[in-house]
């Protein structure tokens, strides 16, 4: 029995990471009662959430992300904090929901300073604030892995509430910002292809930015049937909206939004093996693949009736110009190039029964069965 | 770049664990809109929680619990779904909260299968659902190691969620249960002690039973001014309302409850060591040290006016002859050895300026100072 047998130490103890923690969270919101900095629970006052028009239920998330899956190196702490809020918000964006609340339950690996925790906490703080939500308790404790487990709490109003099931026949079918970029940037990262990037570039990967403001807005036009994120890659997210709706999509891979940059870095990095005319036929093959199967986008994947289109444009160009307007309200380690967030239309619900991708042949255009395949941690088999 | 190399894999994919984990959470409360299966998030309806009189405020907690640190080895994946859910639910407890929903997101090793899946999730749901809650949503990925994370969402009447902060002088401080059983038992699970135990007795370790009921009881009293749980020692949670509170306190030692089977497996490990007048002091001394300084016991720590002691002696009493009937709703997984939950005085706040333990010595007693020790994950130093 260890009893009697006393370790003293200088290392931080969890009170000590706790008290950091809750420094950088400092509460500002009258609802909550009590922060975890001193209880075993956060307590929200519920009449908090009746006030607000925009909300008749609360939505809830939870995801985890680690050192060995989801930090590429060479991300600051900051950035680290910033990406387990931003994957956590990206599902409440999904469901059209107005953040609240975020807690989050961290292992930190051995060496880690209370330095290094305000930063990674400040991090957290910024991408929830800005989103207009507040940080109320985190939960801290030794892992050899730094591993976070972040658990969002969100408003709906009930019949606003964005489901993935009700896509309907002859929705167009849309996507925001663009497709592929994470995927090109995260080789990037990875070394898997040595092309210098802009660090505007890489941000899609490292600092994701979830489209909270466009899903709220999304969600309270009444225009969309049905929605979901593009975490997992955008093929995967056609197969769960088709598997629950009990409709099939087509998508036109000419009309993907494809970054200039993200062409540019994969004709770069063919520049040794193709000549000419072929690399850029095979950029733009292997950043369609990108954008398909790969994940770590965290875009908005919705379906509208057509008779709506001309509304949800007339929203986004509303949304986009006070969007410079939020962007200012950003932190410094946050700004730097947003911009504003645009959608595409990049296919519609059909009649035949499976999913499908029209690729350009020749002169001709080709109809192919879209590949059920995406981001599995399990499988990894992509 | 790994585009167009596919690794085909009949390994489960993540789709397939959230399917049979839905398929044990089946969702019977009206208040769920959408699960967390088809869905970004899980939402609940806020009526349903203004419906109910016993809430005004909603409380938050989340806890981490993983392989190398939480589960002794032998534990059944059951037990691992019980212990998650369990240690989440012991800090609604410690606010007197009510539970009503549970998130969880899994790290999943290698190996782990379908089944082993279905066997933890019914883990979670049993103990969640013996608590009154629900589990609202799940999230899956790959992990090295066997980690959960838990996130706890209860309901409290503002007026009566029990803070640490608020101990007066004068307060009895009271625990619920019996203190150190749960380091004696871990040792035993630990092979640190080669002493055969009860299964009963090593369910205080691997099936940790949260005083949800006893808290509530408690909050809905008026009588208690401040609560908190043991779950990282006793003095730790004295240190914790002591600091909070402004108060000191002192503990009797002699009245600590101490849980005969583990003065007896403790004595048995003596036994070769020493002789029998020596072994039972030794013994004794060595589960106070538990009791005071190992976490893991779960218990409330709670103090009240003195006046208040026999209103709370009463409504333990009617607590407890409605418990058997309680535990009769139990599966037969956690039903075994659960008993009535009492609770004993073992202190006072004070007027000196320490926290103090009172031990026997000869044939006086002596009064020293509470080491302000117990469990941290990060220091380990004890």
């Amino acid at each position: 029995m260890d009893s009697g047998v006393i370790y003293m130490s200088v290392l931080p103890t969890e009170k000590d990471f706790i008290r950091v923690f809750s420094n950088v969270f400092r509460l500002k919101n009258k609802p909550l009662l009590s922060g975890s900095e001193f209880d075993d629970c956060a307590a929200l006052r519920l009449d908090s959430f009746s006030q607000n028009l925009f909300a008749d239920s609360l939505t809830f998330s939870t995801d985890t992300v680690r050192e060995s899956t989801d930090f590429p190196a060479g991300m600051t702490l900051w950035q680290r904090g910033w990406m387990t809020a931003a994957v956590n918000l990206s599902d409440l964006a999904a469901m059209g929901s107005k953040p609240v609340a975020f807690l989050f339950s961290a292992g930190l690996p051995r060496g880690f300073t209370l330095k290094d925790a305000e930063e990674f906490a400040q991090g957290i703080q910024d991408c929830v604030s800005f989103f207009g939500g507040e940080v109320i308790g985190g939960d801290t404790e030794f892992n050899e892995e730094f591993t976070i487990t972040g658990t969002v709490i969100g408003i709906s109003d009930n019949k606003n509430l964005i489901l993935r099931k009700n896509a309907q026949p002859g929705d167009l079918l849309c996507v925001t910002g663009f497709t592929g970029s994470a995927g090109v940037a995260l080789s990037v990262m990875l070394n898997k292809i040595r092309v210098p990037a802009s660090n505007r570039f890489l941000k899609n990967i490292i600092e994701p930015f979830p489209r909270i403001f466009e899903g709220m807005m999304l969600a309270q036009s009444g225009a969309v049937n049905s929605m979901i994120d593009t975490s997992d890659g955008l093929a995967s997210s056609v197969y769960e909206l088709s598997a629950l709706s009990g409709v099939f999509f087509e998508i036109d891979e000419r009309s993907l939004p494809l970054e200039d940059e993200a062409l540019s870095i994969l004709s770069t990095s063919l520049k040794n093996e193709l000549n000419g005319e072929q690399i850029g036929a095979k950029a733009q093959s292997l950043l369609v693949h990108e954008a398909l199967y790969t994940g770590g986008d965290y875009e908005l994947l919705f379906t509208i009736p057509q008779d709506k289109l001309s509304l949800v444009e007339e929203l986004f160009q509303t949304l986009n110009t006070t969007a410079a307007m939020r962007f200012g309200s950003l932190s410094s380690a946050g700004k730097s190039g947003r911009s504003p967030c645009k959608f595409t239309v990049i296919g519609k619900a059909i009649a035949e029964k499976e999913n499908v991708i029209i690729t350009q042949s020749g002169s001709g255009e080709q109809r192919l069965p879209l590949l059920k395949m995406g981001y599995d941690s399990f499988t990894k088999y992509i």
